[in-house]
């Protein structure tokens, strides 16, 4: 057998990843990585909490595996390196070094697309001043920590997205203020809308500015257009979402699917022979719909990159579906969700319910019990979960597992109600807040 | 339809649980609930928190409903009420009340034995000496509490269970002096040795004195004799754990099955026409190893009442087969475990791997991360899972519903590793310690 390439493009986590996994599947494959930036394999999601001065170290305390520390496993990290176009028919990329300037046609055996995603940049006048930023990268943390420690002051987050609200919450702890400008009428649009107003509150409870129905209209240097009127601001931060880094591929002639993203199975194939692509840049298939999504998430960049790193290197494992979990922790208020609500449910052509059911995080007598609320989506007629969403205090969110563990099994809202979950009173009431919706939702199906 | 007579004997988690479904199922029934306290529908579990000093309102605070609400609400509760004695050819139970002295056969169209559970008593010299308590009943905790009020400070506690070792922090919280006696190598027996020797060291870190490998040998007045010397104490508690309360159902020739419990179905009838029974005197089925079995928690008391109390109003509605999950707090260490372990597959006649992942309850980055360790049982071969243990810092235990909500969906270790749980740095590292647990048993089975 020939030594093969296995040319991987982005060095975060589904790249890295699959790199990995070939480089320990095949021993004698040869595996490059290109990398457009200076680290590999970081949380991206930690970069709040460094702002915050929650973690300390700088960006270099969010490296899992440096660069050396890949190589050192085997693999060609080439950092400062951009691949500036693909050749399928020839299986070649054209890659660009930023050290050097110079351009070389590499082949590859297989290629792994795993640009990752970029924040939205909405089209509008001054979107591109040097005063407005993504949290994407740590090329991104790195500015944004020089801008914190220079002391800039006043932060206004555009759009309420995840990231955004962290972000939002991590300038506040440093003293600085923050306005969070939402075209909606709620944060955090993933929530149903009473969850959204009651984190709208928690937020402006701890001195955040949260703007909702307000449309940014545009930006000069140190002021943001809104239909609200104008802010100024020290620096924005876009935290809208997340868009797939897909114009490589597409460039390509590779096949894109929804919202833009890179088409694949669930090998994490694309439809054109030997390219294949994970992370943020790729599709995935939802768990309770059976349709391609594309939702961001570092643990499917995870999953997605080891399944392709497995296949690539001639295994067979197939990505499992993704159900949308995701969980955040916002001015001491915690929000888990997974599944899909009822108005997604609908939209689908369910036949959805919800219940909703207000409750405690632990027996109701303990002197630190918090309120927490479940609500629960199922289909009438056949009783099958489709979702969950929880706030509360501390203890509510990671509980969603147990109703992501559950759409995994398919299992119905009877089947929820009777699972043998953990009481004690430190921990939950004697009918665990989940059970406890499922039940009330039995009434409902 | 002439109006049916359900006479309950029992009046807390099971029974009441029982007694308010048929209330609900059947409006036209007469509902009559037997209790030989002065409480209804309390939760024992909290005692340990009424002791130290966590929870204020004394034994009131426990309860959940007083008999006076469950009157309200049409239940004929009967308190400081003996049942007897049961004639199941009559459909009689006979009835002391214990107010008035007099005695009465109340017959039954239906019965129910929810009669709980007493902690274990070993026949040892002087164990019925009055410094002697166990911590089951409310009655109980009335006891203990005025003890404590005034200022009893050397307490022994027998036994390295549950209630035993939160009784023992407990009282270290109040000032006193507690020394826990057990006779195995570690606390907590339903723990792995490893994991039971970081709790014993957790409850010595805490200022308790635990003694293993030693054996209670008798009591005298203010003393406890052990194989390792006496112990003065002003209080013993016991801690061993739970039996069956049983007798009446035997005394009636009514089937006992596994340790002496009430022989029951999955819909908690016993073998004897119109007698049923839940809760601590009532077996369950285990959910792994489809056997029998007596485990005594108040979780399947409330399960196991609604089913009955629905059966018994003429529905037709099954208890689900129970996995043993269970979760503790003690010295600030997090216990939770369900299924069942390596040693227990391997008695059960099962080609059993378990491997152990050490981690950490957030990422790794975060300056609140603490240490946590799930280790995960699976069948080999098949690569079906059949439990794990968790023991760590904050976070960890609940963490043990995934599993337990995939021990009810029959997964295999690949599902479990695939499962889409929640992810933010707060919470877990990027891949959850359930899931990592779930890939490395992957390797080994």
């Amino acid at each position: 057998m020939t030594r093969q390439r296995v040319v991987v493009v982005g060095g975060d986590a589904a790249g890295m990843t699959a790199a990995s996994r070939v480089r320990g599947t095949d021993p004698e494959a040869e595996v490059v990585v290109l990398e457009l930036g200076r680290f590999t394999s970081y949380s991206a999601c930690g970069i709040p909490y460094l702002i915050g001065g929650v973690v300390s170290g700088g960006v270099e305390a969010l490296v899992a595996r440096s660069p050396d520390e890949h190589r050192r496993r085997g693999i060609d990290v080439r950092m400062a390196t951009e691949a500036m176009e693909v050749d399928t028919a020839a299986g070649e990329v054209v890659v660009l070094d930023h050290h050097t300037g110079r351009t070389e046609r590499l082949g590859y055996d297989h290629l792994l697309l795993a640009t990752g995603g970029e924040p939205i940049r909405p089209p509008l006048p001054g979107i591109d001043l040097p005063f407005i930023h993504g949290v994407q990268s740590l090329g991104d943390a790195e500015a944004l920590l020089a801008l914190a420690e220079e002391g800039c002051r006043r932060i206004v987050v555009v759009g309420g997205g995840y990231i955004g609200l962290e972000m939002a919450e991590a300038y506040i702890e440093r003293g600085c203020s923050a306005t969070i400008v939402e075209r909606l009428a709620q944060p955090l649009a993933l929530l149903d809308e009473d969850f959204g107003g009651r984190l709208a509150d928690a937020l402006r409870g701890r001195g955040i500015d949260v703007r909702t129905n307000t449309d940014v209209q545009g930006f000069e240097p140190g002021l943001v257009h809104t239909s609200g009127g104008d802010i100024t601001a020290d620096l924005v931060v876009l935290g809208i979402g997340v868009r797939p880094r897909a114009q490589l591929a597409a460039a390509a002639g590779i096949e894109l699917g929804v919202a833009g993203a890179v088409h694949v199975d669930d090998r994490q194939a694309t439809t054109t022979e030997r390219v294949w692509s994970a992370g943020d840049c790729a599709e995935s298939t939802h768990l309770v719909t059976g349709k391609q999504v594309h939702i961001a998430l570092g643990t499917y960049a995870n999953k997605h990159g080891r399944v392709a790193g497995i296949n690539i290197a001639g295994g067979d494992v197939r990505s499992p579906p993704v159900a949308g979990t995701a969980i955040t922790k916002l001015c001491s208020l915690e929000i888990g969700l997974t599944g899909i609500r009822q108005s997604q449910a609908v939209a689908e052509g369910l036949d959805a319910i919800a219940v909703t059911v207000d409750t405690s995080t632990t027996a109701g007598y303990m002197p630190d019990a918090s309120s927490m609320t479940v609500r629960m989506t199922a289909e009438r007629g056949t009783g099958r979960l489709l979702g969950a969403q929880i706030i509360g205090g501390e203890g509510s969110a990671k509980r969603v597992d147990t109703v992501a563990t559950a759409l995994a099994a398919r299992m119905t809202v009877t089947e929820v109600a009777d699972l043998d979950l953990a009481y004690a009173p430190p921990f939950s009431s004697v009918w665990d807040p989940v059970a406890v919706a499922a039940r009330e939702a039995m009434k409902e199906v």
